[in-house]
């Protein structure tokens, strides 16, 4: 029956001490979802295969965790599953081996549930998920197999304030949680269109997109010859780098824009939702960033990517656009939307490293009520009743300890800030000794004003 | 691409009427715990399957979700994969096809936890989890593949403090949650055991419980039919009949318990427990059950069981005990631990049934703001963010719409309160109409006094 426990790689436990930070964070953005109208959703851990598979290319659909079918054993499943099996074995699915998967996202299960109750929905349809995920990724610094993603997307309306109030959302999460110096890089997927037009090349359009999305990875040379291997001339090469290369403030950015690619449509409607966001998002840290392009295809329009201070190593720490068909996948069409994500797992890290969690946040239980003895922690039991009435959370040491050295070590490892001790003088008395344990002050309180204390502490 | 969207049997999408619902229930509880000194722990939806199998019994071995493994067809790995594959189809488990296994329930994991961090942890270890488990039941009225669990555990103290606070936690957070009419249950394996010494039946111990623990389902007799079947003879099934048929308040219950079976040792040891929580539980709804066996056979002393208000058809709502060596199966004997658990799934059932949800918790969006036109509705957007800083939420009606009845719509079928409406007269002389659209009441507010208005109603 004894094993040595383990638990599965790339997966964690979350102590107390972490769970109040990763609340931290939760809270924030749930709060500030909710100060903008949108409201909770939660799915399944668990889709039907089919909902899964084919929405995230080859190479998702290999990491997503799928559930072996129960009861394989059984008579009547037994000559499927062997056939199933057989499929399973040369890297294909089978329902008769696993029907279900973990999600693997949020945004493809958002996606079933709205194609589900479109009938039933009030649109705009406005809603928040934060929820882990599962991915049979390779475990590695930063990455792990069960992670939560925290995500916020308004479908059903193609209102550009719905794109503006998101990067206003970035905002103030960032503001709350001490990012100031945060920045949201925004594009709009039109633009890029616009340049592939410019450059007559509108069939290589993902060509270019992908070759420019390396670009805060690899140098642009080594752009440069991947969009020759792709089969671009060199005039249309030169177009590319002159747009990859602009610079300057935002005004200057579109200026050069509008230079370089002005005559296309598509550059009018692109800025048009550009200038947009910028007008109502005056002094916050939105940089245009026409390099900007984001791995998913279904992106239409505004994409906004968050990174981190410049002091902290660390990619995105967010990211979104807008899209204008994804319930198309589950024969729903014509719903546009717009959402974006929280990386919690990096911004957790990115708060961590600059020393970001409020101090006070580790504080749960106020006071730990020592065990001086049969008869006084019967009276402390009392007291402490009181105190747990009046919302003021407490403990009482589990047993009579006459080292009482092992009851304030208990309440430091503990992160508990005060003991209250009620030894045989003090019972007959009616007060107890309070002791800070961070500042060592000690104070007698009588019963009736325990309370008092520590709402006032 | 396009499939009729669906989710798995047994599992549940929750909208957000629904999410603020299981809120209410799960802050109640964690507030509580909290205010008893607890900490949240969460674990991973994932265990390895060795932590899980045989845990649970034959039966609940069978309902565990096994994750397949992810390259099954690469090459290193075909040919062990198919001899596991064998072991599947003979009804066994294979690590070679499923290392991992979602989790079934949260005791387990605790377990494999503590044992792995034992020398870590500071003893009395109070920790509480609030958290999906899965489990392959055949799925039906009020019994799903995925719920939640909610479970509080002290472990590595004696101390019967531990058990008469669960009592009282049992108490605080029913009476919360306006559940007055609630009933715990309470007894002591020690004495079941004192019965089955009495009986001169120790051997038979498990059979007893397991005959007993059917009394709120089948008769007396059935129940005397089972114990004859199991090899008790006629002389101790009339002890046991006495035992059963025990009745009256509390205290008539005990003394009847004393006559009967009192020259045993562990009826004097399991009364001492059953009289420390009565001694600090006056008052409450609690009721000795001396027939109260619960199932899982690694309890030792005070065992619970929380029953819904009499008014309402359903099972148990909660439930616990004391267990002497849960982390023993993980190579870690010694920490005697105790622990309780809500049936949050059902004291959602309840309270519906019961109209216990607060009116009010259904609403988050305080405010709609009316789209009456581009300038008008660029104000009130400015208007908006003014009172998002104050902390209220609100949101604007995506676009302009003439027919304002369809905006009316919109607030009442997302269950917003108020309409604020800027038209032109009201943008030139700087306030709004607020329409509160339960009453209908409407009157005019400045735009500096909004923020104080929805403060104040």
């Amino acid at each position: 029956m004894s094993n040595k426990p383990s638990i599965p790689q790339g997966t964690r436990d979350f102590p107390s001490e972490v769970i109040r930070k990763r609340n931290h964070i939760l809270s924030t953005i749930k709060t500030v979802f909710e100060l903008y109208g949108f409201q909770p959703l939660e799915t399944p851990a668990m889709e039907n295969l089919e909902t899964l598979m084919g929405k995230y290319g080859e190479e998702g659909d290999k990491l997503i965790f799928k559930i072996l079918n129960n009861g394989l054993n059984n008579e009547k499943n037994i000559d499927k599953a062997k056939a199933g099996f057989e499929k399973v074995l040369e890297g294909k699915n089978s329902t008769d081996i696993t029907e279900r998967a973990l999600k693997y996202d949020l945004t493809i299960p958002f996606a079933r549930y709205v194609a589900m109750n479109h009938t039933k929905l009030t649109f705009p349809f406005r809603r928040y998920q934060i929820q882990p995920v599962w991915r049979a990724d390779r475990p590695q610094k930063g990455r792990y197999r069960e992670f939560t993603q925290c995500d916020a997307d308004v479908v059903g309306s193609y209102s550009l304030m719905n794109d503006v109030e998101f990067a206003l959302i970035y905002d103030e999460v960032f503001n709350r949680l001490g990012l100031t110096g945060y920045e949201l890089k925004i594009n709009s997927r039109k633009i890029l269109s616009a340049l592939a037009k410019a450059c007559n090349a509108t069939d290589k359009l993902v060509a270019i997109t992908t070759a420019i999305d390396k670009l805060d990875k690899v140098s642009i040379d080594k752009v440069k010859i991947e969009l020759t291997e792709k089969g671009l001339t060199d005039e249309q090469i030169a177009i590319i780098e002159k747009y990859v290369t602009i610079s300057g403030s935002n005004e200057e950015k579109i200026n050069q824009l509008l230079n370089l690619i002005g005559n296309i449509a598509e550059t009018g409607s692109g800025l048009e939702e550009i200038k947009q966001i910028l007008q109502h998002t005056a002094g916050k840290n939105i940089v245009v960033d026409f390099t900007l392009a984001r791995g998913l295809n279904y992106y239409t329009g505004i994409i906004y990517e968050a990174k981190a201070p410049a002091t902290v190593q660390m990619g995105s720490i967010g990211g979104g656009g807008r899209y204008d068909d994804l319930t198309g996948l589950f024969g729903v069409p014509d719903i546009p939307g717009v959402g974006i994500s929280f990386g919690v797992d990096r911004i957790y890290d990115v708060l961590e490293e600059l020393n970001l969690f409020p101090a006070n946040l580790q504080v749960s239980t106020r006071a730990l009520f020592f065990n001086m003895g049969e008869k006084e922690s019967a009276l402390a039991f009392t007291v402490m009743q009181q105190l747990r009435k009046a919302g003021i959370a407490c403990e009482l040491y589990h047993k009579e300890e006459t080292k009482i050295a092992k009851q304030f070590s208990y309440a430091e490892k503990k992160n508990i800030p005060f003991a209250v001790i009620i030894g045989s003088k003090e019972m007959e008395q009616h007060y107890c000794q309070v002791k800070n344990l961070s500042t060592g002050k000690q104070q007698e309180v009588t019963f009736d004003q325990l309370a008092d204390f520590f709402n006032s502490n």
